[in-house]
């Protein structure tokens, strides 16, 4: 066990969230995490209502510890989303892409913490403000759905300015990134990219294969023009979109282009013509292990850290 | 004191350079850095060979500890700056922009330490085999020309892969990020923005009231479409340019764009027009302060982190 405020928060040993991945987090990969004493998200993008209920419910079967589940505001079942969430008394929600502020007292009144991701600190001031529990800031580095800033600057800026728990996430890939954002005063971590490689995540295989074989260099931001950025693997796809994007294609033609992609990948493994959406810290993931080894290790490099000081990495003689 | 790998390569007390500004990072800077405990490296790109002999000359005066010179391998008098810092037998050079590794053999002839700026796992590994002294992972947070990763991720991914000492650079900006920097294995860190701050910094004073006025959404990339990536503030100049970019204007004519641009608000505080180069972790630069004020301040924070951990910072309880 290790305390902070977010482990205080949420009731769990370990301060990591594993991050809502679409079509990826859902009740096996979840459960998992949460029995090795971190937390996990369930993933509701895209996915309709009773599916999602059947997920709670499973994971509930596999595990008795919290865990979340991500609403996204972009979803068009959002609110039947928000209204299960409540019905089932989820330990807590993440909430993105949209304005979080109107959930946070019907998720409050049915006791679930509220956990907004928030890009800048304008918005972590507000959503403090307004009664969120903690908040995460992911940066650019991040796979998927990004911001316009680094897990660097946001840990800088946003920070110091709100006293709630801040979850740092973006390109967290090891120990040492936990205890760097433990240092610079975050509460927790939260990381998807390293439980994509977990033996419990039911990613397509190519997938697990293709970020393997990947390295630091290997990934790109799609929409950074359009300020809509989504990070992932180079191939044949993001060659294509870029070219149309930088070119000045519309956003109307660059959201045609992109629909679908992500599930193509995941799902359907077809790793050059969906988007396989991974972070930048490549290089640190290098295997496939169980959720409960990727956690523990995790936890136990950032602890001795953080315990014995930076001459451990390597810094100091 | 502070022992590191950095501080045992450079005969410094603290771990931290003051990195190159073009047009801004000169004698009085530098050398106020320096007598502070901490180097600093003077700029030279744009620059004749007689100002910058002039520049070191001066340094020389006013401290008699280490400092750098940057050598910018699009310069075109790159070659007779290398002999000059060879000629000058100047304790270290950082340098970016091109490939470093044929200067290194006539620099070490001299005794001059290599540190050039690297921008992935590749060319980190490059460098350190054709004999580089240390190198400098800058992330895409820094003002001015960026590479396309973020500081935590080259962190992520470079450190472990090299044995000479790594120096984080990008969006730091407090003791904080210092102290992050350490703990993930990095032998010192390099600060630019921090030090526009600095009483000592001969930057416009318009540049350094824009910066103390701005907050963290307030920089914008230019020219990423054509990977040339360069940081500073949103003003008159970013929105035409990027209106230019993002419609897919060529090379040459974002080029003519962008030229003089830097020092038209470095020298003369065209704030509007030109472009104020600086990094993302804006919401730490509140106050103008001493050279020695600056690198003090950060060491005593970045230490008592280090020494007391996390808890100091509200992670912990």
């Amino acid at each position: 066990m290790w305390r902070t405020k977010l482990t205080e928060l949420l009731g769990i040993d370990y301060p990591i969230i594993q991050g809502a991945m679409a079509y990826i987090s859902e009740s096996i990969l979840v459960s998992a995490v949460c029995r090795a004493g971190a937390t996990g998200v369930i993933a509701t993008g895209g996915l309709d209502t009773d599916y999602v209920r059947d997920q709670i419910r499973k994971c509930r079967e596999m595990t008795d510890r919290p865990f979340g589940v991500n609403l996204m505001l972009q979803s068009p079942n959002k609110d039947d989303i928000a209204q299960l969430v409540c019905d089932e008394k989820v330990s807590f929600v993440t909430i993105g892409a949209g304005n979080p502020v109107p959930f946070f007292e019907p998720l409050h009144q049915a006791g679930v913490r509220c956990i907004p991701v928030v890009p800048n600190v304008k918005l972590a001031r507000r959503v403090q403000e307004k009664g969120a529990d903690a908040m995460v800031i992911e940066g650019m580095e991040a796979g998927g759905h990004d911001g316009m800033q680094t897990a660097l600057s946001l840990m800088e800026n946003v920070i110091p300015e709100v006293q709630i728990p801040v979850i740092a996430a973006g390109g967290i890939s090891d120990g040492r990134a936990v205890a760097a954002a433990l240092i610079m005063g975050a509460a927790g971590v939260q990381m998807g990219s390293r439980f994509l490689l977990a033996e419990e995540c039911q990613v397509h295989s190519k997938v697990k294969q293709a970020i393997l074989d990947a390295t630091d260099t290997d990934t790109v931001i799609t929409g950074f023009t359009h300020n809509s950025n989504v990070r992932g693997l180079k191939n044949a796809f993001s060659k294509k979109y870029l070219e149309r994007e930088y070119a000045g294609a519309s956003s109307e033609e660059l959201a045609s282009m992109s629909a679908g992609t992500n599930r193509s990948a995941a799902v359907n493994g077809d790793i050059e013509n969906g988007f396989v959406q991974v972070g930048m810290s490549l290089n640190r993931l290098s295997q496939i292990q169980s959720a409960s080894d990727i956690v523990l290790q995790t936890v136990e490099e950032a602890r001795s850290l953080l315990k014995n000081g930076p001459s451990l990495a390597g810094a100091g003689q």
